[in-house]
């Protein structure tokens, strides 16, 4: 998992995400300003919905495969994790680089790749939750999704999408 | 399935929404306050994001397995409206115990665990679909996606998650 | 794939969906005002939720059964465009005929029949993302989610759900 770090403790601190992030040493990228036929995000009122992540960082994918055979549960939920720094970086571009102007996380929606024995996806989908919390406090909590699925793009292990409220 | 009952005809009456679960014999249990690392559900504006709901009663649930070689059709309908009763549950506890807020049902998301030849997921969802019709009426009318998946958390048939417009 | 045609240039020109089907050789069919449980389109604000699409034309499915083993990325795409034009004729109904109040499309939910170690779900996803963009400029462009399923209703290869923004 991603370093440990205390939940804060107001809405103002919460929303410092870029301070929050340097300090747990991670940096988020700069989000494709076009991915193929569709959008990183799209805003709509006081909404953002952000297109399904996957877990790519410097151009490579952080875990492929189904969980277990291939990928453990720690992994996956690295893997979740870096699907939330995508998010929140897609989000970040959508917010013309203000992410003070996030509100709170609405929705989580988790599809993570699976044997078919497989069922603990709540477990996998925990590394994007719980990191979403660490960074956010009280706006990072959210109504979620979990799902297991045979197949994900480019053999991904896990593909998050997110719903976020702004300002 | 769960006891039959006419529809409702008048939003007034399809908005008691207690007094038509007592007389089918049904209650809400209260929803846990906090699941782990995400919350059962999300108010934003005049909408609540209710999270994926499993077929739990009484700390078990309803139905384990895929679909048709587990658990059968029926089976897998009373356990989507036991989805529906959780899902409720969750709203009612957003609403501080208020359903009568409810307005209407948005969007009803149903994953059904399916064995890969299994094509009636349509079936199963209309387990959700119809008590939730049952007990709001117009108001329960509501847009769907039913998708088959290879595996759900803790092994379960269906789960089920919920978009709500709220007074 | 669906015949090409050019972006077009303007919002103006872009929300005269009729008439570019028209010139792309294609008609929306009415909408069923009822399906079994549930409604093909709920509207809720500004906002209008249209239930998963399968690719049915003429009362039949363009395509059944998984990617690649029954159905190429070829006729995936043409389905998810199929599935694209159910959309529209559900928010249509939704509008009561009336397209050109639709603002842009918000989100895209793809749901690929995929054999477990198809990858691709992105290229088949863009059936339905191109084919938007195609109809629609600017406005069609939306964030989507694309994963693998081991199973959909009917057998259809493809189900896609959308979210629009609407006057």
């Amino acid at each position: 998992m991603l370093p440990a770090a205390g939940t804060m403790e107001t809405d103002e601190q919460a929303m410092n995400i870029d301070a929050k992030l340097h300090e747990l040493g991670l940096a988020l990228h700069d989000a494709p300003a076009r991915i193929a036929a569709y959008v990183p995000a799209v805003r709509v009122g006081n909404l953002v919905v952000v297109s399904g992540q996957l877990p790519l960082t410097g151009g490579r994918l952080l875990a492929v495969g189904p969980v277990p055979s291939q990928v453990n549960v720690d992994q996956a939920q690295e893997a979740a994790a870096q699907c939330v720094l995508n998010g929140l970086a897609a989000l970040k571009a959508a917010l013309e680089g203000d992410l003070s102007k996030l509100k709170r996380v609405v929705r989580v929606g988790v599809f993570v790749q699976s044997d078919d024995t497989f069922t603990d996806q709540a477990l996998v989908a925990n590394g994007a939750s719980e990191f979403l919390e660490k960074l956010l406090g009280e706006a990072g909590r959210h109504a979620r999704a979990a799902v297991g699925v045979n197949a994900l793009p480019k053999n991904a292990t896990v593909e998050v999408e997110f719903l976020f409220e702004v300002e």
